[in-house]
Parts: C-alpha cells; sequence; structure tokens
C-alpha cells in the first residue's frame, strides 16, 4: 500500500517528543511536561458556568447535527465578543464555528491554496501553519521575527511574490510568547492591501496578553482577513474542540469554506451552546492571567540565569522560545535533556526556527521551578564540558 | 480571490436542499422533512447513560485535549464492541477515534489518493465518498447496485483498473437502506485479495438492520480493510461527532492517518469517555429499531400505492431510494415536489443516481403519513397531466 507524499510529509514536533517522553515514564521516571500547550493538563479547568451550559445543552437534547455554518447564536456571540474584546467588526453570517482553529486552517487553505502557491508564516510559527501548507502541495515561506520576536516587515516585503497568497499572523504568539506593536500591524495590513492578499489572524491567545493587545482584525477593516478565536485558551477548554472563523471583506472565500463545511455535516454541537455562553463574559481570565504572569516571570528570571541561553521577557499566552548558543542540533539537545534530567520541551525545528527551544510555563511553580532549575543544570555542565 | 478548483467542486446535495426549504418556512409554509438523517430532529433522543457519562467526564475535568489515536477505553470499547456485535476482529491500538466518520474517510483518502487515483463506490453512495475522492483530485468510479441494491460484484471486477486503490463499501446502506447478503461480501473480499484494494466498510448502521447484518470487517480477515462506525445512528448522538476506525491488515496506512490525526491534535475529548460506556451495551436499541420498522413498513406500502414510483423494501437504517419513472431531471422533482407539496426529500443525482429521491423515514407518524400521501398526490396529478 503505497502512502501519498502529502501525509508521509507531515511532521508535528509537539506530539513527536512524547512517544521518547512516554518510554522514559514506563522505565518509573518522572518527566516534567513543558511541552503541551494544554491548560487543562496543568491546574487550570474550564469554568464552571461553561461546564453548566454544555450539560444544559446535552439534557435539553441538542446531541443532532448542528447547522453547516455553525449555532447561530454561537455565531452572534463571536461577532459581539470581538467588537467587545478587539473593537473587530466580523459578521455573523459570515463567521464559521470550526472543530478547533485546525478546521479553520484547514479549510482556508483547501479553499485558497493551489499546488506551489506561496503563503507567509512567521519564523517561528505553530506547526500546522507549515504542515498544513504542504499538505495541500503549497509552499510555506518563512519571514523573519527580530529580537522581540515581532514580524521583519521588510522580509515580508522581500518575500512576496506573485504566488504568495496569504500571509499568517500569530499574536499573541505560539510559540515565542510575543505581542506585536500596532505599528507594525499596520504595516501588514499595507502589504497585505498592496498585495492583495489574504490576512491570516490567529488570536487565540488575545486575552492572555501581559501588555496591551492590538487585534490585527480590527485594523484590517479593507482588506481580506479571516480572524481565528475559540474556546481552546483564553476559555480553557481545548478538548472541546470548538473555535471560529470571522471572515472580513472576503466573502467568495467564506463561501468555498462553508461548502468545505457542509461536507463534515457540523462541528460538535453541544459545545456551541456553551460557546454562545461563554464569548459572553471574561471574568475568569483575570485569575488564569495572575497564575500565568507570575510564572512568566519566574521562567524569564530562571532562564536568564542558565549559561547558553538568552530568551525574550514572553509578553502573552503561555510560552517562551530560548535561543541556544552553540547548539547545532535543538532536536538532539530537547531529547538529551529528557533522557538526562527527565525535562520535556519542544525542539524549535519544529516550529521552523532550528537553535531554540519551546517551554509552556503553565506548570504550577512545584513543576516548572525544578525543571527550569535542572534546564539550568543541564547547560551548566555542557558548558563546562565544552569549555574543558 | 481566486478559489481552488478542489473547494469549488465540493456538492452536497443533502445540505443543499435545505437553502429553498427554508425560503418557503420564512413565507409561512410549514415544511415536512424527509431529509436529514439526524434520529435527533425527531422523536429520539441519545440515551440518558450516555448524557450522564459526558457530563461526568465534564465536571471530572477531562475537558482538555485527548491523545491524538484517540481515548484508550474507548479504543478498547470500540474492539471490544465489534468483536460481541460482529465477530470482528479489530486491534484497539491500531484504531483511531474521529470527528465522525466524516473525518476517517478524510484522513483515509488523505494518506491514499494521489491525484488520478480511483476508488470504487457503490451507485448510490454517502455524497462524501465520492466529493472527498475530488477534492484530493482522485477519480470516484461507481459500481452497480441490483435491484435490491446489493452491489453487482461483476461490474466491480470490470471497474478495477491499475490505478484502482479502494473499495468503498456502505452496509446497511446509505441512501438505499439496503443490507447486503454474506456471498456477496465474501466475494468483495475475495477481489479485494485478487487486486490488492484497500476495503473501506461503512458499518455506521449496523445495529439498525431489519434482516441478519454480517460485517464486512467480519470476512475481511486477511485483507487490508477499514471498519467505520461511532456514535451518530446507532446511538443516536450525531451531533457529538465522535466515531471510530479500525485498521485491519493495513498498519502503514494507520500510521500515515495517525500523523494526519496529530495534525488536528485531538478529536473531541469528553465525548470520547461516553463512547467507551456506550460501545458497552446495545439495549437501547430495541426500541429505536421497533420505530424504525413500523416507519419503514408504511414508507413502503405508501410509495407503492403512488404511480411512478417504484421502491423495494428497505432492510435496515432509515432510508428508502425510490426509482421515479420517467423523471429525467430528479433535482428539479424535488423542488417541485418541495414547492407544491412542502415535503423535503433529497436528489437521487446528489447520490450518484439520477431518476431516484432519497426519504428518511425518522420523522413520526404523524408527520411521515402526510408526507407520503402528498408524495402520492403529488405524483398523482403529474402522471394525470402526463397523460392528457
Amino acid at each position: 500500500m503505497k502512502i501519498t507524499e502529502r501525509a508521509r510529509g507531515i511532521e508535528y514536533a509537539i506530539r513527536d517528543v512524547i512517544a521518547p517522553a512516554k518510554k522514559l515514564e514506563k522505565k518509573g521516571a518522572e518527566v516534567l511536561h513543558l511541552n503541551i500547550g494544554d491548560p487543562n493538563k496543568y491546574d487550570f479547568d474550564t469554568p464552571n458556568f461553561m461546564k453548566k451550559a454544555l450539560e444544559k445543552a446535552v439534557e435539553e437534547g441538542h446531541n443532532g447535527y448542528a447547522s453547516s455554518k455553525g449555532l447561530k447564536q454561537a455565531r452572534e456571540a463571536a461577532a459581539e465578543r470581538e467588537k467587545r474584546v478587539n473593537g473587530t467588526y466580523i459578521n455573523p453570517e459570515k463567521t464559521l464555528v470550526t472543530a478547533g482553529v485546525t478546521e479553520g486552517i484547514q479549510f482556508i487553505y483547501g479553499a485558497l491554496l493551489n499546488a506551489d502557491d506561496e503563503v507567509l508564516i512567521p519564523e517561528p510559527a505553530y506547526p500546522l501553519y507549515e504542515s498544513m501548507a504542504k499538505f495541500f502541495s503549497a509552499q510555506p515561506v518563512f519571514y523573519r521575527t527580530d529580537e522581540d520576536n515581532h514580524p521583519v516587515t521588510e522580509d515580508i516585503e522581500q518575500k512576496i511574490t506573485d504566488r504568495t497568497r496569504a500571509l499568517v499572523v500569530i499574536n499573541p504568539n505560539n510559540p515565542t510568547g510575543a505581542v506585536y506593536p500596532e505599528s507594525v500591524l499596520k504595516e501588514i495590513v499595507e502589504l497585505a492591501g498592496q498585495h492583495d492578499l489574504l490576512l491570516i489572524s490567529d488570536e487565540i491567545y488575545d486575552l492572555l496578553a501581559f501588555k496591551e493587545f492590538k487585534s490585527l482584525g480590527a485594523i484590517a477593516d479593507d482588506v481580506p482577513c479571516v480572524v481565528f478565536n475559540g474556546l481552546s485558551k483564553n476559555y480553557l477548554a481545548p478538548g472541546w474542540r470548538t473555535a471560529y472563523a470571522g471572515f472580513k471583506n472576503c466573502d467568495e472565500l467564506f463561501e468555498a469554506c462553508l461548502k468545505e463545511a457542509r461536507n463534515r455535516l457540523s462541528s460538535v454541537a453541544p459545545m456551541q451552546y456553551a460557546m454562545a455562553e461563554a464569548l459572553k463574559r471574561e471574568d475568569h481570565v483575570k485569575e488564569t492571567k495572575q497564575k500565568l504572569e507570575k510564572r512568566r516571570d519566574i521562567t524569564y528570571r530562571k532562564l536568564d540565569e542558565a549559561p547558553g541561553i538568552s530568551c525574550g521577557k514572553p509578553e502573552g499566552a503561555f510560552y517562551a522560545f530560548p535561543k541556544l548558543e552553540n547548539v547545532e542540533n535543538d532536536e538532539k539537545w530537547v531529547l538529551d535533556l529528557l533522557e538526562e534530567k527527565n525535562v520535556l520541551t519542544v525542539f524549535g525545528s519544529g516550529f521552523g526556527a532550528p537553535g531554540h527551544f519551546r517551554i509552556v510555563f503553565l506548570p504550577p511553580e512545584d513543576v516548572l521551578i525544578p525543571a527550569l532549575d535542572k534546564i539550568k543544570e543541564f547547560q551548566e555542565e555542557r558548558v563546562s564540558v565544552t569549555h574543558d
């Protein structure tokens, strides 16, 4: 049986490091997990009112297919939320409810990218933006980010060709935790307008910024732009697979994506009732942010003490993306760290940025601090060996 | 913005008839819906123990990502269920939990079909088997079924070429309600073995057969075969989007599909706990079947009385697929029936079989009987006009 190139080419670093960690655990090792961006794996829980809204929907019998576009009140709640929180205008009639942002990416790439078309994505980027482009035989083209991990717009401009169809912005960023300045976002919107590119704005961490957050969707008012958000991060329910995509100034693309959505009948139904409630309030976020900001500070301080590692201060989300000095094979570095210190991170080349690694600072202090100490220890041992 | 051929080509008849029906309803018409295979839209409800299992999982905090392969106890329950109900052996380690059978089809086609590869599908077939093949630029090739709607294996054999990669069997069948004899299934397994084809066996209605059901998966013990099942039909929870695919004798394909599954992180998580419970019992099915068998009988009898319509007796699922005499444009016939009698069905050409229409006999008698009477009336009026 011959497997297609498109399937063979899929790589997903975040899940690829799990197998070796499991092996270690089977041998009795206690692995400290700084690898998965799932708050519910640590001391965060889905807000109770969302659970109750889901249970109510189930009890009331909303267990059949939803509409392919998504439940009307969920789409309306999404539009109201975008306006209230970000000043972003999306039309509920041009909004799709999707199985995570993942499905939104899949629909848009599927409707937009022919073989050899190019899509501009940040270096580093959440891996799906690269792997899904390859899945459709399109070319992911990485644009550079500066020492603050903000996009270098001159580099974006240089990399636009007549095959470029879309420009991906992930803000707050996974895997770097960067939050982009408004001036950069404005330049990006201008570039998109000049070159007729679709902006894909992944804002799934928008409530988890430690500085002022400005939505690209709010600036992109006269260029085609799709805004992603959903329940996975801000609302602490990643396993519910419920998100939305608001299509601005791109009705034809919306209709094509709706066709793709019809093919799968509907996204999971009762969760959409819970989403309609969840998007009406942000009061649970305060506690989450307080915990995260403290852990961000610890992470930043501890990494700063480790030799051979440099890392900017994450401005949002729950990721740090340190740079390793004199490390060529970051995958090996991550696997060595796992083997020797039982700390699990993800290698930067999995995000398109070799010589880095990603830390998730979601864990509570009693996991986070020993894990960061071990990283420091690991580096101290390696740096001293190198200097011998 | 140029939309890709792959997205433009998507047609989904079942959802395409909904817009004109909604228009009528906006004008105040009461439309009788015989169009959507969603039991929960009528007088069927998800069994209470499943709702409770879902709610328990939510309360216990299983709201983060599941494993990409799927929850272990759900996969184990699937394997035990297949063995107990159908005598089919699947390995839980080679089983994927998917977002409906839809996602399973998508994974397998994505991993197997290159441009111009061919996949054999029954005429008529559930539309996704055709549209998803086209999505990957592959060729759907329809094989004939006989007057009992059973596959004509001679026709399958004739249509196998060196580009044929897979052979789809939907049993019990959507849209015809046919249940296939064991002898036909054995011939199909033999053909697959001879020609090195993957068997794709969609058995999502297996508990809803009104005669003895034999699983293709149970016969296909030494050829590559993927068996689909899940919560949508037998277990009355289509909106939960939770299903499974058991891979037999095709480990490489399984690994490729697991890679695709990793790309989307996980299927919806708490529903997988409910699936683990649901697959342990079949006691709720008795009542469903009793109701359905009665409605099947009414449908068959009423259709038999209508002029210009012929229909075999459905043997399972909740569909009838009558043939129309002297009707060239079945889409127009369905839209005329909707317009004139406010009865909504789906046109056969949407399933690859022009000159037919699909009836869903899920509705309770107080909807089903008047709807069937109106179809009879509609035909009486048309046939008398034709004879003038």
